[in-house]
């Protein structure tokens, strides 16, 4: 290790320590904060962030990272140094100035968003939104020129930020493969379903009640409540740092399913944070990888864990013990139910057969405001026009639940809706391998056994943190790189073949 | 403003908001924290701590300082330049290889102490302890010496962190007087009270029931949930920031009234913290004036609000209908009970008139180890020896009950048991004054009023923050500085008049 590769890890842990702060000062402002300390909250966070800013900017280090890369170093310092590089360039390229004016923009957006979602008012969203489109151009033509013509269009300098590595030539031709078998899978299995009895899981279930069935779903999953808590906030979320992973649920009386989703969801995130290697910490290269092998996690322990057969039905038993109104729903009414499939308007609570079609009309949206093929005042038209096409659902004038119902875009954050969907074609593919390698999983799931699906998920995803890029990951893993084929037949089998 | 000083003010500002990120990340510490987050959160806050010394200690600060206390400002300025500068030179004062020492030589006493208290174990303590003492003196004379003559001596220097404006030869006149009457009195009441009935308020009261006891007397006490919290954790304490002031109380099943006592007492703390201006924010001169200010007002809620005669006797109802069971003794009964004098070997078990004994004690023991006229291995035969002399009992060859009791000195926090006696004076003089002002106050405390306080507290104590001396405070207050003829006074108005 040189002298300068020595000094980047003692300037980076120090940024990781700032962060530390933030992540666990917004904690508070979600979960615990009464709404006094708004303001000075407020500041105090722009505060660390600027600190945080300079730190990283500053361009001593740039050169320091230049320097060290000229150096001999092992291959891990080689690609730790890689991504220190890559944290530096995202934070050196934009300008302050654009910086100031996308948060600006950003937040007078979404503050309006808030009502004008409720009164469907679109007219008032555009007239904030243009300006917030406008920066964000100008923010992808600002990192793609720093990249050098690593980005083959300017969504994909934003897609990189949270799909860190798979470009928007792939999701072109995945999701391109999703929009051909999708809707006519969700028309198959649709029709299958209707012949099916469901029961109505909606009754009184006591929210104290609820806390507790959640902590031991969590228990279940293998969450570590000395490492970590369980809270409440307006919308399910999860954070945190070494040793202390954060999530937080929302409940509602008359339901319990969506919750337990929620946790077991949140619960993935969790586990991969946690998983990353101890030695990395502070480092780029020990941060997770990307959102698409975040959200792969979290949706692999919610649909793949807690949302299979064996799984739910054997669990079962603890939602009949805490709620004692739900024992007359045997495991497969209850597995049933959860399993219902039907085409919406919502993202949020759409299924897993339908969410994927909700998040390519998103992406096709949003690649073309960036790229500058659509204009913002075109957005419900074609809405409307790939709802109907995608789903069978017409949202003409309903701003509401249409292309108002998402916070993503009005704060500026382009790029990030397709991991939600390659989260779920990796979360279908690794299952797919840890099946191959363990053959009895189901009898295991039904145990309530989860600790071999966590042990080979440690180490093929959450060890080797950023070391390796996201398809490396995914090829080593798998065996071959992201490909939607793991995820559709999962569909088939199921929602099609019943068979987990 | 000259631009000098508007430049010191977004500087302090800035490191305001650095403390606002280390108090909420320590409240999160004491109150949410699962253990696994102790490593990296106490590596986040020592990195703040460094950041906010470093920023603090920067020689363009002084500079700044410097140059502007020479140029022409209004008083209000100027005074906020005084109180820019003694931060300024408290933290600079100290070589950066003495903080060092003294944070680990502290933190290894105080993690040795949590065991050797329980095992009774003096020389084991003793140990580690002669070099706290020892690195306390270097830092007593290191202030001394930056203050240039200002302190008479070593231990004044340590003192004025925490009782800052109240030198060693004032605390020493007003224990004289305390010393000389008390003894005494204790006797007398000890006496008067063996002929009462006092009834046993051990029981079985649910937590739950009492967290909601403890939270309708805050209320009472005019705390605004909108601006705060309170939890639980294994000692009382409050923190927090503008306009999210936390505080935290801890509850026993079998027992009730101590944790009113300490819910008082803490909502004491926020209300001052509350009521600091807003227009100073951020500002040394907008900060508490000094801990002997602090507990006056923690003591005021406390003693003379929640335990006066017509308060408590008004709350009892609210106490009868939350824990039915104390239902069978009547307002008095419990003020008689609440109001029991025992000398015992315990500070913070003890009532209101034994208490500044403990404290005398302990400052004139820990001001002859600061001064060098005493050496740390004496300190159980001198314990024992005053404990017999001002209480009447001994604690030969009982550490744990002795000298062993308190946190205090093991980090090295010489110079702040003081603060607890001066302000139960100051509390009691205030206290005076406010009866003066509001002859009908008994009525309206019956009444469960307390606003009359708040206000009369926010115009002559809160709202003057740091702009003034403490003792110029409690003069313009009370119409003289700090006496303990009003202590004493309440004291036998209470105990022996049986008053309020």
């Amino acid at each position: 290790m040189t002298d300068r590769y020595q000094t980047l890890e003692n300037q980076f842990k120090r940024l990781a320590r700032i962060d530390h702060a933030r992540t666990f000062l917004q904690w508070d402002h979600m979960v615990m904060m009464p709404p006094g300390g708004n303001p000075s909250r407020a500041e105090a966070i722009a505060e660390l962030t600027a600190l945080r800013h300079e730190l990283l900017t500053a361009p001593e280090l740039g050169e320091l990272i230049e320097k060290a890369a000229g150096e001999a170093q092992d291959p891990l310092q080689q690609r730790s140094l890689t991504e220190m590089e890559r944290m530096y360039r995202r934070a050196v390229c934009l300008p302050a100035e654009l910086v100031k004016a996308k948060t600006l923009a950003g937040s007078i957006c979404e503050h309006g968003w808030r009502s004008q979602r409720m009164a469907n008012d679109w007219q008032g969203f555009l007239a904030n939104f243009r300006e917030v489109v406008r920066l964000a151009r100008e923010e992808a033509e600002a990192r793609r020129n720093a990249e050098s013509g690593r980005f083959p269009t300017p969504y994909d300098a934003l897609l990189d930020l949270y799909c860190t590595g798979d470009s928007s030539i792939f999701l072109a031709e995945v999701f391109a493969r999703l929009k051909r078998e999708l809707p006519g899978l969700v028309q198959e299995v649709v029709d299958r379903q209707k012949s099916a009895a469901v029961v109505d899981l909606h009754g009184h279930y006591p929210i104290v009640d609820q806390q507790q069935l959640n902590r031991e779903l969590m228990l279940c999953l293998g969450f570590d409540f000395n490492r970590g808590r369980q809270d409440v906030s307006a919308h399910p979320f999860s954070t945190g740092g070494r040793g202390d992973q954060r999530i937080t649920t929302r409940y509602r009386e008359g339901e319990f399913m969506e919750a337990l989703l929620a946790t077991a969801h949140e619960t993935g995130h969790a586990a991969y944070e946690d998983g990353l290697p101890e030695e990395w910490d502070g480092l780029p290269i020990g941060l997770a990888r990307n959102m698409c092998l975040h959200e792969s996690q979290s949706l692999l322990f919610e649909k793949q864990l807690f949302l299979s057969r064996p799984f739910l039905t054997s669990f079962s038993a603890t939602i009949h013990g805490l709620l004692p109104s739900t024992a007359r729903h045997d495991g497969t009414a209850l597995w049933t139910a959860a399993t219902r499939v039907q085409p919406s308007y919502i993202r949020v609570e759409a299924d897993e057969v339908t969410y994927p079609l909700h998040v390519i009309l998103r992406y096709e949206i949003e690649s073309g405001l960036i790229n500058g093929s659509l204009a913002a005042e075109y957005i419900p038209e074609i809405w409307d026009a790939k709802m109907t096409e995608y789903l069978g659902l017409s949202t003409k004038d309903n701003y509401r639940d249409g292309c108002l119902q998402d916070m993503h875009w009005s704060d500026g954050s382009f790029g990030y809706f397709p991991s939600y969907t390659i989260g779920a074609l990796n979360s279908a593919q690794l299952s797919a391998a840890l099946r191959k390698s363990q053959p009895d999983w189901q009898e295991r799931l039904a145990a309530g056994k989860v600790d071999f699906v966590r042990n080979w998920l440690r180490q093929n995803i959450w060890s080797k943190a950023s070391s390796m890029d996201s398809q490396e990951i995914i090829q080593a893993a798998s065996g071959e790189g992201t490909s939607p084929e793991f995820f559709l037949n999962h569909i088939r089998a199921r929602y099609l073949q019943g068979l987990y």
